[in-house]
């Protein structure tokens, strides 16, 4: 057994979790070297921080879909790791995979559970981390939510909220690229600016200064045709609200709601039915694979063409992925949310 | 200008309704035998009591879709007439006829309104309120809403709220003829005692017996697959908790958040994330067409041979036209809520 660094689960949560009482960073844990048949031995380079950990902390009933954390588990998610030792043939030493990793140093990766070998990890251009973010779990949300469940048509115009979230920066881009007007809102002004600036957003504005609602109808005069819903409460009310009929609504994650025992309840639902409203929810861990390839595809080929940016947030050190995690939460990420553990 | 007595509204109504404020029986309204060109002059037999006309009692933004009243406007709705004058060569004295007419003893309909002939009405086994009932809008509701939106499978369970009403009875013997598992909630244990005694209901619960959630699991203990919301908040947020991944909500109506300002706002929409719930609001006003012809037919078979049958409840005399449809909106009809204005 060697010294294992790591962030450990330590008591569900029911308003934002606390560093120290409910998960925290310890120096303490162990690694075995000593394989057993199948497994693997990585070395970690980057994990994702996802919204839907967030839901993995709760004891609340519905928490048994995302599948709880057990008390005093490491934390695992989508992670990027280099093979040190290997007892499976199909994955030798020296390669780079994504797996589920632990937020540790190192991790052994059970038999029979699923390695993607990332190929030409090292001579790629794209980062390592795209595997987490715009090629990972993030990426197949936009591009799954916004095709299937969106059914975007040119010229209607879309709605994203935590527009330069890790979600949001790409369902932006890809509905700018099928020809819809594009509206986001975000939490900083420096965010908003990117937004317009950059992403080429055709109106975006500070969900913190004035009224959703009255912003909303400012940045679409016309209404919207589809609200990518990342974020719940009173973003979810202002969008139905201001929705044309026959409108759709894309519900990726509610990130407000989740942090808190009472949520304050969307009180509008009754207009979906005069409006024909449809709210869609999905996640993408039981999505079709019929999608998947022709994601790969096509944003691979976004990406390494500049047709679509994608802005990553990388906090450095393990120690400092509770306080990235909690930033998260509350907004405070610009871009797609990842720890670096380790260089390659 | 002849007398005429009439159901008049006066005033935006937040809360429910208040006779004589809001709205009211008069007995000196006027209309002329003097018809134009293209208009028809009935003399009113029925009319339908739906929970939508609440809406169209709001000055909130949302209700320009179901179309207001105009103050001082007769309350207009689904309604029977028989042709007692008429400028229409295609619609001639002494035919009944299904349109939009006032909670009045006589209308006047405008040339170019939509009116149907009701083929065979005198001799038919079928009281002449079905084509305001079954085979009207409630039952084109139920009819749609259940295969188009809900899209059932034999084996499935599914849940009906308000489920002896204009709506939910439909709903439950066509998903029963269907091969569906279905259970219903009402308001009273008579109309539980229907439920599950005429209507052959797998279950239902008085909702006012108890916590709709842990009603609602005793009834349907493996989960339900499709809800078929007419009512709202606390029993939608109930629904949701207890639904199956993938299910379907079909959102036909709200009756419950229509008659406050602040209804209380359902609370755990994040829940449609994991478990993919679909929320599908529709309004059968806007029904496409391709549905219409198929309806007819198949629920005039089914009444005719007896394997469904319908509950109307049937308030006598125009002057109670008010006190009825406050006591819908509370639930105190039971079955398909209309009025009776003359004989025949």
């Amino acid at each position: 057994m060697v010294n294992n660094k790591a962030v450990v689960f330590k008591k569900w949560a029911i308003d934002y979790p606390v560093i120290g009482e409910h998960f925290e960073y310890v120096t303490d844990r162990e690694v075995t070297h000593e394989l057993k048949e199948g497994e693997i031995l990585t070395r970690n380079l980057y994990v994702s921080l996802d919204a839907y950990l967030r839901a993995k902390m709760r004891s609340h009933e519905e928490t048994n879909l995302f599948g709880r954390f057990n008390l005093d588990q490491v934390i695992i998610n989508h992670a990027i790791g280099e093979v040190i030792a290997s007892k499976n043939p199909n994955i030798p030493v020296g390669e780079i995979v994504y797996s589920y990793l632990g937020w540790e140093e190192y991790s052994v990766i059970p038999a029979g559970q699923y390695v993607e070998i990332i190929k030409n990890a090292r001579e790629s251009k794209l980062p390592l981390s795209a595997r987490i973010g715009a090629l990972g779990m993030p990426g197949f949300t936009a591009y799954g939510g916004l095709l299937r469940y969106g059914k975007p048509k040119a010229g209607e115009t879309i709605y994203i909220s935590a527009a330069s979230g890790a979600v949001g920066q790409l369902v932006g881009q890809m509905a700018k690229a099928l020809g819809l007007r594009v509206v986001g809102s975000a939490g900083s002004d420096e965010k908003i600016a990117y937004l317009l600036n950059v992403l080429k957003f055709d109106a975006a504005f500070n969900y913190k200064n004035g009224d959703i609602l009255a912003s909303l109808k400012t940045a679409a005069p016309e209404g919207i045709h589809i609200y990518f819903d990342n974020v719940g409460g009173r973003h979810l009310e202002a969008a139905l609200e201001w929705m044309l009929p026959r409108g759709r609504v894309v519900l990726c994650g509610q990130i407000g709601d989740v942090n808190t025992q009472n949520p304050p309840g969307v009180r509008n639902l009754f207009i979906c039915v005069p409006k024909e409203i449809s709210i869609l929810g999905f996640f993408v861990m039981k999505f079709e694979q019929e999608y998947k390839a022709q994601f790969e595809k096509d944003v691979t080929e976004w990406l390494l063409s500049g047709k679509i940016v994608y802005k990553e947030d990388v906090t450095e050190g393990l120690e400092n992925a509770p306080s990235a995690f909690l930033g998260m939460l509350q907004g405070k990420n610009f871009g797609k949310a990842t720890v670096k553990i380790a260089d390659l």
